[in-house]
Parts: C-alpha cells; sequence; structure tokens
C-alpha cells in the first residue's frame, strides 16, 4: 500500500489549508487504496481571517490544532515526520501554504520556508520521493528546493505577478486548466493550479483526480 | 436548475459541521449541476473544541464566520433566509449540528432547535420541500419537526443511546450502511449515518453521493 503524507497548514483558504482542495485530495487518495498521514507544522499562524468580512480577527490560532479539524483529529507534527516513511507527499492550496508553511504571500521570491516543512520536502526531494503541490502550495515547494536550481516545472495558476514570483525562485512556471494536472518528470512533481482558478469544486475536484493519479503512479 | 441551500454549524466535526461531509456534500451538488446556497445561523458556538487533544479551548467563535470556511466566505445569516427561494434544504452531520444548531447532544430528546433554523426548517417540511440530514444532523430535523408528530423515518448510526433519543422525539430509527442513504418518501427527507459510522472518506462520499441524488430527484 502507498503510504501519502499530507501536509496541511491550517483550516480555511484564507489563512491555512484550501478545505475543498484538502478533503478532495483525502478522497482521491482513499478511493485508490492509499494510506494516508496528516501533518502540519506545530507553529503560530501568521493570521485569523474572518472568512465572512476577509478582515484580519484580533485572534491566535495555532496551524496543527486547526489543520486537524480537516483531519479528524488524525495529524502529526511534521518535525517528527521523516520522508523515508512515505512514498509520497501532497501539499494541498490555500494561503496557509503561502503565510503558514512558508511567507511567499508576504515575501514573494524572497519567501524563507518554515524549517521544518523545509526540511521535510527536501529530505523527500532528495529521496526521489514523487511531491505533489495544489494551487499556491507549488510556490512553497519551489521556495523550499530554491537551493537544488532544478529548473522544477510548476503550475501555479494564472496571475503573472505570482508565476513571475515563482520562476524568480528558479522554477519553470507551466499553464494548466484547473481540470488538468501537470507533471515534473524529472523531478518527480505534479501540480494543478485547483482555486488559483475561479473555478467550480466540481472542476477543482477533476484537476486533483488526475494530479493524485498521477502522483500515486509515480509513487508505485 | 435545482436551487439547494446547505445549512452549516461551524467547520469542525467536534464543534461544528463535519468538515468531509460538508464538502461532499457540495461537490456532488455541484457535479449533479445544482445551484447551492450555504447558510448558518449567526450564534456563537456552543463550545470550541480543541481538535488535537479533544478538550475544550478557552475560546469564542461563531457559527456563521467558521462556516464560511468552509464556503470560501460565500454564505449567508440562515435567519434572512426563506424556505421558498430554494428548491431542497440539506444538513450536513458534525457535533455542530448537535451542539449548535440544536442542543441535542447536551439535552437528549429535550432539544430545543436554535430559532432560525427550527424556523427556516418548519417552512421547508410545509412547503413540502425535499429535506436531507447526514450523520447526527437528523436528530436536528426531528427536533425542529417534533410539533408535527408525522413519525419520520430517519438514520442515525448504530448507537442505540442515540438512535432512542431521535425516536424519544417521535421519529423512527432506521438502521442503514454508510455506504447507502434511506429516503422518508411519504415525509420527503432523506439521511445517511456518513460519520456516525466508523468509516473512511470514501465509504461516506459513496452514502453522501447516493443521498444526493435522492434529494434532487425529489426535487425536480
Amino acid at each position: 500500500m502507498v503510504k501519502v503524507a499530507v501536509v496541511l497548514s491550517g483550516c480555511g483558504y484564507l489563512d491555512g489549508s484550501e478545505i475543498h482542495e484538502s478533503v478532495l485530495t483525502l478522497l482521491a487518495l482513499d478511493r485508490a487504496g492509499a494510506v494516508v498521514t496528516c501533518l502540519a507544522p506545530d507553529v503560530a499562524q501568521s493570521s485569523v481571517i474572518d472568512h465572512v468580512n476577509k478582515e484580519p480577527a484580533n485572534e491566535k490560532r495555532n496551524v496543527l490544532v486547526e489543520s486537524a479539524r480537516i483531519a479528524r483529529g488524525k495529524i502529526a507534527d511534521v518535525a517528527r515526520a521523516k520522508a523515508a516513511d512515505f512514498d509520497a507527499v501532497v501539499l494541498p492550496g490555500g494561503y496557509g501554504a503561502a503565510k503558514n508553511l512558508c511567507n511567499f504571500a508576504v515575501k514573494g521570491a524572497a519567501a524563507e520556508v518554515e524549517p521544518a516543512v523545509a526540511r521535510f520536502l527536501r529530505e523527500a526531494f532528495h529521496a526521489k520521493k514523487p511531491i505533489g503541490a495544489w494551487c499556491i502550495a507549488p510556490a512553497t515547494v519551489a521556495a523550499a528546493l530554491r537551493d537544488e536550481k532544478a529548473g522544477l516545472k510548476l503550475t501555479i495558476g494564472s496571475d503573472p505577478a505570482t508565476a513571475s514570483a515563482l520562476q524568480a525562485m528558479g522554477a519553470k512556471h507551466v499553464t494548466c486548466p484547473v481540470d488538468e494536472a501537470r507533471t515534473d518528470d524529472v523531478h518527480r512533481i505534479v501540480s494543478t493550479p485547483a482555486y488559483m482558478c475561479d473555478a467550480r469544486i466540481a472542476e477543482v475536484a477533476a484537476g486533483i483526480d488526475i494530479a493524485v493519479a498521477a502522483l500515486l503512479k509515480m509513487a508505485r
């Protein structure tokens, strides 16, 4: 059975993991018979956003604790996880990937990655474990692997400034419709734009289903 | 196009809407071409539970604001919604249905329903709009419609105490596997046990897909 780590970044697209993308990923992995372990960093969220008025709320929340809502309590600290224990890694999107797993949302191409997440992704990359990244999460992967100068081929939607910041980290931006996915077969990376596009949930699901299938094919 | 109201109760299975059930419902409705409006009551959550250690957290959160995380910000106050504007209503489960939409988790068969939710469900029932309720949410429906003495046929999983409390509100408990759904054709109600069973997400999705299809068939 293929063992897959799903790295979450909170719970809610404005300050954590995009919930639909995360659940659709868990669904696609379960349907394919993969054994899933949810992981998240045990750190404070960079912000808490009220998802009705889209304004910052005067609250503090923890990334691991909020991610546990999506994982139904079954989650582990990424700092204690070893890439060697998994066959593949997935990062769903949501601003949490760009605000909690790294600070791409603030620093763009100069983004720093949360140390435990960076260590885990580098371990996975060096062990040639396939990595999947949806939505904005390819920015996290590009930032974590910036020093590899590998020229990773990644999707990130169609916003020119975001694509340009991705390229400034040494990645190659690949365009892709929401209901498809793209693979970098050399570096064993799969990505799909998901809610980087203004899309319906069924369209996002179609892209994630294809991306998960490609990831598991590489992992087997 | 069929218009469906999805009534949420927060974001996280221990103090709000069960996230997987909610997203799987939105997915099934979107795939079927339904137009979805998410609704929630604008009230304080009865509690905030840390989903890692399962203990109460010393925090206050609002049901509408947290539900907006699942709805990606597109949500309305159920107090302003009219059942006449919809063709069907769905309540996903999670403790939020039994702690925020009503207080079944505390009061059992003596449960009181949040007034705006109760009014909306009664309007829908009297207008013969089909109602779907997953997981523990049939308890909310049974409590809201208790005075109808209609003998609603509802699933609620296999826990004898929960089933017995449901029956004490005048409903008839129907057993059902997680990957199936049951309909009460007389009262136009569909239910499925979802995570009332100790199940995998793909099994819960199978039950919700069947339940949504049955609901939309009634609504058309």
